[in-house]
């Protein structure tokens, strides 16, 4: 076991940090995995109860091992056993039968939706926090600094997934990619190259690819890597239940002009939003930047994707892949000290593959904070 | 691309007899991925709409590529365009905003569940569906026969699994491990010896583990094997969106009389079960049969886990891990023909690690057959 068996596994100040940071003005029963991860730095089967003013309650059904102040143990929610007029719940991630069966556990007459709280509570990464995505920041980058040794000429991009897959996993990365919602689903992140580039996926990524099953329609899909080829790798840096988001493009032999101008201008953008980035900044600013940079190079047509566009540049990312804020068009959010996003300038050349990087920055008072430091020029694979 | 770009990849006769068999007697609009792929083979970003007596329609958000009659491209759900009075819609998977939402676009008063007929449907396997399991089964043996070559003196139980998902990916695994609801996290599976099979989980596995971070509190913690105690390995078997579930135990050096004998029962239970089951065996019927062998052999303190007791000796799997039935006590489920169950007789011996098997078998009009051809005793590893 390697860590204790607290309920709580965050100091009290670090934890009530993060209530305050809610601005919940009603009792909230929180059970969804990341949120609880997030307000008591641990998963466990139940629910935090919090009420403004009161110190955390915890209702918990396993591991009934759990030790700390405000425990009571359960079997199910009916057990309970408060009365909550108006009852915040998460119902953006909580099933519509899960809170209809709280409501009524908790004589609710008003429930209130704490999950847009939450995520903006979430979006502001205090210290701490902070410091665990520069580890994990520093363990991805040495993962990926071993990549060029797992490639061997033939490779399908399945096979070099495998390998790093394994390196991830014996650094110590945990495997699990958490997202929010239900357009997501990956496993341990993409190796795309050639064709598979431009292969759409439904899920919300910013690059597709076929997947090797129409049960899993993304990433990889077995087909060798071939010299004239770009490979894009975008794997799991989830190594404490934080998870950096780093790409990185290597090149299979000889890549044609455009694919080499295109991973310039990613560097570029990359450079450019970090420079231009800073609190009270607008995200759809730094959209906007990086549109422009890749017209005025000339390379609108494949910029994130060349059939399919992604509508985003950049988004949060933390506990879960996909968190606030968004860098597109749209968004209304403005860049807030403690916010850690990826910037992801992506190109797909066509036939050739997609090129670019993706770094995960801490937004700080003066400037963005670069967590991800490894090489970002191309690599040689052959 | 490994698959067609048709908005169903399943045949049609294959199709209707999986819609024919949820009994809708009221529109439903489908979205689940998991209910995606068992109804058009297929994961897609949009929604399926069944209605009684008419042709199934699509309406797709992503991929725009997508092919086939019925469909109808969408950017949201407000453009469905449809009106249903009473609506079926997924009430334990989706979440409460979602219901919401649809609700509001398809103008329905009243909203039914449709998830429990879609689980029941599901746990009655087609033919197909269950030459695809039995094809998972084969793959998944031809994994666990290359794990004692994978096994080195002074690995820790993460780096044995980093080893066993390398394969198991190189096989052709898609990673993936689909659970449904809220109570399941894991990556690829389960690797866990000595106390650590004594360590309690949050999750609704049968075993636990304490896992490498309180993030995700289920699995190998990174401790060393050593002789003296069994290893037991629950990988995961999905090759082609069906899973099968299957879990060999090894010893390292020589394991007390204890841990032989509850593995050797653990086979019994199996065989038994297997015997005993048909179409129309209750399934609690089951459970109390492997409790009684149990209980015969002087095992009952360490049936289904030392500290803590799962309250379940096995359950149905599929396009999920945890799909219907379940072999419970209060179970109120029959056998069926086409149900696939996973039976996990497993025991922790103290000090030592957990031991046992576990096999899934296709209900066929005259029994059980297992589809998780491997050998089932003990093999030692040093």
């Amino acid at each position: 076991m390697n860590y204790p068996l607290d309920i709580c596994l965050l100091k009290p100040e670090e934890q009530q940090r993060r209530i305050d940071g809610l601005r919940l003005d009603s009792p909230a029963l929180i059970t969804d995995n990341a949120n609880l991860f997030y307000l008591t730095g641990r998963v466990f089967c139940g629910y935090l109860f919090l009420e403004p003013g009161n110190a955390p309650r915890y209702f918990v059904k396993r591991p009934s091992e759990l030790r700390g102040d405000g425990i009571t143990l359960i079997r199910k929610p009916e057990e309970i056993g408060l009365t909550c007029p108006c009852l915040g719940l998460e119902l953006d991630s909580l099933s519509y039968s899960a809170v209809m069966r709280l409501k009524t556990a908790l004589n609710a007459d008003d429930i209130v939706n704490v999950s847009p709280k939450i995520m903006l509570g979430r979006a502001v990464k205090t210290p701490h926090e902070q410091q665990l995505l520069r580890e994990d920041g520093l363990r991805h980058a040495a993962v990926y600094s071993r990549i060029p040794a797992l490639f061997r000429e033939g490779m399908t991009d399945i096979e070099l997934q495998a390998e790093i897959e394994r390196v991830d996993r014996l650094e110590g990365c945990l495997g699990q990619f958490r997202v929010n919602g239900p357009d997501m689903e990956i496993h341990m992140g993409n190796v795309i190259t050639g064709r598979n580039a431009d292969t759409p996926s439904p899920y919300d990524f910013a690059m597709g690819g076929a997947g090797l099953s129409p049960s899993l329609p993304v990433g990889a899909s077995g087909e060798e890597i071939k010299p004239g080829q770009a490979v894009m790798i975008d794997m799991n840096g989830n190594f404490n239940g934080y998870m950096t988001d780093m790409t990185r493009t290597f090149a299979c032999g000889r890549l044609p002009e455009k694919a080499l101008r295109a991973h310039q201008c990613s560097i570029d953008i990359c450079h450019a939003l970090a420079a231009l980035a800073k609190p009270g900044v607008e995200c759809k600013v730094l959209y906007e930047k990086a549109k422009e940079i890749a017209g005025d190079a000339g390379l609108e047509d494949c910029f994130m994707g060349h059939k399919y566009h992604a509508g985003f540049v950049g988004h949060g990312v933390g506990i879960q892949i996909n968190e606030l804020p968004v860098l597109a068009p749209r968004s209304k959010s403005v860049m807030e000290e403690g916010n850690v996003i990826a910037i992801e300038p992506k190109f797909v050349i066509e036939g050739v593959g997609a090129v670019g990087i993706e770094n995960t920055y801490i937004c700080r008072p003066d400037g963005l904070e670069c967590i991800t430091p490894a090489p970002e020029g191309l690599t040689q694979l052959l």
